[in-house]
């Protein structure tokens, strides 16, 4: 008889209770000594699609493929151009957060950014005005206005994630795999285009950044040189942000390196402006944290056979997700609303559903998934230092990696979780956790507040299904 | 028969096991569950002294009202000066770190720094010469050279702690208190004066110092009006600073805050240089962490009754420290040797005892005593993210309060362990945990690690006797 099983028959029998709480509550008023294993059988009709996707022989080797080239992607920062040029956007063309939109779905804080582009490109005289041409799907001239998801085009947008031609954006490129992504200017917090604001006060801050901010950041980076905002990110992690509701290090960094640059390129009032603006908005770094993050996704792109979330976007009424097994085709469910806490006197009655997509920091393992680095972030979004440790830790269940360029140091310098496996969803029934800020649902309100949230689960048994169906036969 | 007794009967007798581990062993060795407590007698001799003081009337509230004035203190950044003005010294006249000290008793970064000090001032042609003066401790014009602790002339010197009147320092008042204290510009890392280098590009970099970095950043301070430094280090604990080693957080804050007003006060290459030197150098902020330290320390000045230590500083030969209730006296032993780690091919050899004021950091909470917030810092000084959060919790045991405006965040945001209590290090054998720089034992060779060390015993037993001699007659 082995030791163990000696020990097995000696000592009082040990006791795990897995799934339903029956048992377990039943030792518990007994007093008998019991484990607890959070676990739920797969949503009822997924049993078959999971089956066939753990006999898919293509499985271990793709999803292995599609963690290698997530980890390996770079992300380096090599200019700053108006999204005329770098998304090659023509006027009457708009690009959103998420999956696919038009302007009858369109949710208030969308439609509001909506009406916001189309007066800073001088295509309406008046909101009203905007909203009527939108609506109708045509400019004055009669060109259409078309919508494109900021995915589709290369690129990502925080909030209602609009870009219109004379918006100035980041260049990213991710030179191990010679792709490039962009992102926009972030305009700081409260009152702005993103949450749907669209007052004057936003319109002329947009001027501003598109005569002034944009030029100057151009001229910094061409200067100062390709920066490397994956390192940067390496860092912001390990100075308690988690690269999606704190920024505050990363923007820090970010103005130590480009700073000296444009303080030798720009008049000394413009410089000093640009440093004033940048170091007043901790979220300014966010927008480079979100390209870095698209450049992942890209590196993944379609791989055949693999499980393996490449995109999580909401427009504001619908969440849309994208597997590397499925390429460009989106999975969509409702939009939930955040759970959090409210600025002001606004409340959840005032929330508009889940936007934006700043979820990619989840994505790719930043975000809610790395909260653990931010304890500081609780206290914004509701719930307790251990919570945070809690979420992060959730997150290795539904993850194949960790990723060493993202070290938390909190978990011993463990890597962020990284490259969520669809099928690790749905089986665990664990939902990516997102944190992030919350629009006002009123067009021209902002934000409103900032929280928890997760994807519908529908996304991932709707991509699970289609996955399945291309496994080979077995 | 209460509740609790019949449950003392009724159930298995739990067992501690205090001090000595002979029981412990023991009882695990019979797998009987048991609680083991740290704990040890007070070093012979010391009973007398500290039953004294725990009679002693004036001590709670001698102690709570020391306890006030520490976190009660501010720390607002007023300006930046030459040490000529700020520190009024002249020609010959030098300041240095931890307690008073001469030439012949002086370590090897002590006098290598006091060489720097006297090339740069112009007073030797050589290092030879310079030695051959300070050791003579004359001038070639027959002026005495006298050497002044910095914390006697209302500072606070990094390392070596070399201050002579052509360097430039800041300038911080506590309003609340209405005291003002100085430390010097952080040079940054390597071959450094405070670290006891004197090469001609040490002195050269000094020269640059005073003539554009001091001047640049009195312009900026002057210009952007008083700076909440005490704020900006409540920031930096929730950004993985623990304040002593690790600055980044709080360098990049201060850059943040003074640059525009620098750039809008300076030529653009001067502007961009000092954007470059302070943005390259993440302990540029240390010295603002110490000279809010040592306002706190002035604000407790003296307080008959109080056992509370208010400073901390190392002389590179002896440690000292003094307490609230003994006042301008030092209480000195033998400074240790840090246990860390080396850079290049340096090791423990190579190594000078523990020197400099910055463990003013320690004494009001920060540095060792935060490291629980600054997980990145353990691999700088050796030892895993559990040794940090094990460290700060064993300061709260030779503590007497928290201070809320350092909160961190991984505790639960609760407040850094301030206010060392003599009586208590003595009592429970727990020294102050300090991590710091490690200089180079011989002169003019700069940096060779960080590490950890604590002061000797001695310091506190001497304190403890002093304090109890002043006791009244019970």
């Amino acid at each position: 008889m082995t030791a163990a099983l000696r020990g097995l028959l000696h000592a009082p029998p040990p006791v795990v209770a897995v799934g339903a709480t029956v048992l377990a509550d039943a030792l518990a008023e007994q007093a008998v000594p019991h484990v607890r294993v959070d676990w739920r059988p797969p949503p009822a009709g997924t049993e078959d699609a999971l089956a066939r996707l753990a006999a898919d022989p293509r499985r271990a080797s793709a999803n292995a493929e599609a963690v290698r080239r997530m980890l390996a992607a770079g992300a380096t920062l090599v200019d700053v151009r108006p999204a005329a040029d770098l998304v090659d956007l023509a006027p009457g063309q708009f690009c959103h957060a998420g999956p696919p939109l038009d302007w009858s779905a369109a949710s208030g804080p969308m439609r509001g950014a909506l009406i916001g582009a189309m007066l800073l490109e001088g295509l309406a005289d008046s909101p009203d005005d905007a909203q009527a041409q939108l609506a109708r799907g045509r400019l004055h001239n009669g060109r259409p206005i078309e919508l494109f998801p900021c995915h589709e085009k290369g690129g990502v947008g925080p909030m209602a994630g609009v870009v219109s031609p004379s918006m100035w954006a980041w260049e990213l490129r991710d030179e191990t795999h010679g792709t490039a992504a962009w992102c926009t200017l972030n305009e700081g917090l409260g009152k702005v285009l993103r949450y749907g604001a669209y007052a004057p006060e936003v319109i002329d801050r947009l001027r501003w950044m598109a005569a002034v901010l944009g030029p100057a950041l151009a001229g910094g980076v061409r200067a100062a040189g390709p920066l490397d905002v994956k390192a940067l990110v390496g860092q912001m992690v390990q100075m308690g942000d988690e690269g999606h509701n704190r920024n505050r290090a990363g923007t820090l960094l970010l103005l130590r390196d480009l700073l000296p640059s444009i303080v030798e390129s720009l008049p000394a009032a413009d410089a000093a402006r640009v440093a004033r603006f940048v170091g007043g908005n901790d979220h300014f770094f966010l927008n480079l944290v979100m390209a870095a993050g698209k450049l992942q996704s890209l590196a993944v792109g379609s791989i055949p056979g693999s499980t393996v979330v490449t995109v999580m976007a909401r427009n504001g009424t619908e969440f849309g997700i994208q597997t590397a097994g499925t390429g460009g085709q989106w999975f969509t469910g409702p939009a939930g609303v955040a759970d959090g806490l409210y600025l002001g006197a606004y409340g959840p009655r005032d929330a508009n559903p889940d936007i934006g997509d700043s979820a990619i920091t989840e994505t790719i393992g930043l975000g809610g998934f790395s909260m653990a680095t931010a304890p500081a972030i609780v206290r914004f979004v509701g719930g307790t230092v251990r919570d945070a440790w809690a979420t992060t830790n959730r997150m290795y269940e539904i993850t194949l990696a960790e990723n060493p360029a993202y070290a938390l140091p909190v978990l011993d310098f463990r890597g962020a979780p990284t490259a969520i496996d669809t099928t690790l969803v749905v089986r665990t029934g664990i939902l990516p956790q997102i944190n992030t800020g919350i629009a006002g649902r009123v067009a021209g309100t902002g934000q409103v507040g900032a929280g928890l949230v997760t994807p519908p689960l529908r996304c991932f048994v709707a991509a699970l299904e289609s996955l399945a169906a291309r496994a080979p036969d077995g």
